[in-house]
């Protein structure tokens, strides 16, 4: 069974990446600039290099590998709540090389901007944080129904 | 041509699904109990398993295949709208195994959750209903310009 | 460092484009049509062919290549701005076979409808205007901090 909450729209940015950065962390630090502990994240653009996660359901750990070539972003989508107490980004991201083959996976820090456009928006809602999940060993919100 | 039609947003939703549960279903039961007729949802997270649509353009009919392992669900994309007067989430997945390879297609019953966080909104706007489209055999919008 | 800038949701619109048509020029009609020079696109589906470009980020040019044979959707995601003053659609686009076999790129004239249904946003904010930006050779919205 699903549990929800309900949010509401708050604030709405656009906006570009910097070449040569580090996708996560930009868009990590836009949360933080703007004070944003609530939203959702879309990009598309290009990748000098990927680094995806894959998370093994059975050891529960994340398997981390490198996509060490040009990319289109075909899509990264996120959410923002917060880890910590700060504002944390969970993102998840496909990528397609020059053949037009796609890879995808959890997008962890080590993916570099080649040119990225993003649209970040931010809600006004329940505090949403992450804690350990003892089923899946992830760190998921803590809520109940 | 496109045919189009203005909508309101009028409630945002988000929400976690349940280890285990079967992910297009318990979308759907999201649409059903919060009464939601016309929408839109994302998701990313987990699958144990997927099982996927194509479309066959020539048969008309779809052809279903399970990719029966752990994957990263890197994107889910869906509409609302209703069929036969229920609310219908007509979704699209793309996965990732654990080389990261992609795969993706109509979301199908039977793809099992490991861990879920959805976007869901709520719109706003004309009925939207599917009924039988003699061009491509589909369960589409009825809409004249 | 991301440059960002703010804007506001303005006008929503659903819809469905006509079997047969250009992906690409549907989506841009519209925008036309509904005079839409800032926002965002989504949409799921299914194409007869699809068209797609990779960015040699060495050489700085488009490669186009078609995948031809039917393929899902499973993500359409793209922005509106303005190029040469007029609405100019940014999307970029992963579909799949019929084996579930996932690719992407840069969507590309020649991308042709099947069945497709979208879901497009306008805001109000600053004009976003693309030239050429001499580090990537891509055509990118002038921004300054």
């Amino acid at each position: 069974m699903a549990i929800t909450r309900k949010v509401k729209p708050k604030e709405l940015f656009m906006g570009k990446l910097s070449y040569g950065g580090d996708l996560l962390e930009e868009i990590t630090d836009v949360c933080r600039k703007e004070n944003i502990r609530l939203g959702r994240v879309e990009a598309l653009g290009a990748v000098q290099r990927a680094r995806l996660g894959f998370y093994n359901q059975q050891t529960h750990e994340y398997q981390f590998f490198v996509v060490d070539q040009p990319l289109e972003i075909t899509k990264l989508v996120g959410n923002v709540s917060l880890k910590d107490g700060n504002p944390f980004v969970h993102a998840h991201i496909t990528v397609a090389d020059k053949m037009g083959n796609a890879y995808g996976g959890h997008l962890a820090p080590g993916t570099v901007v080649f040119a990225c456009e993003f649209i970040l928006e931010a809600f006004d809602g329940p505090i949403l944080e992450r804690h350990l999940d003892e089923a899946t060993g992830l760190s998921l919100w803590t809520m109940s129904e």
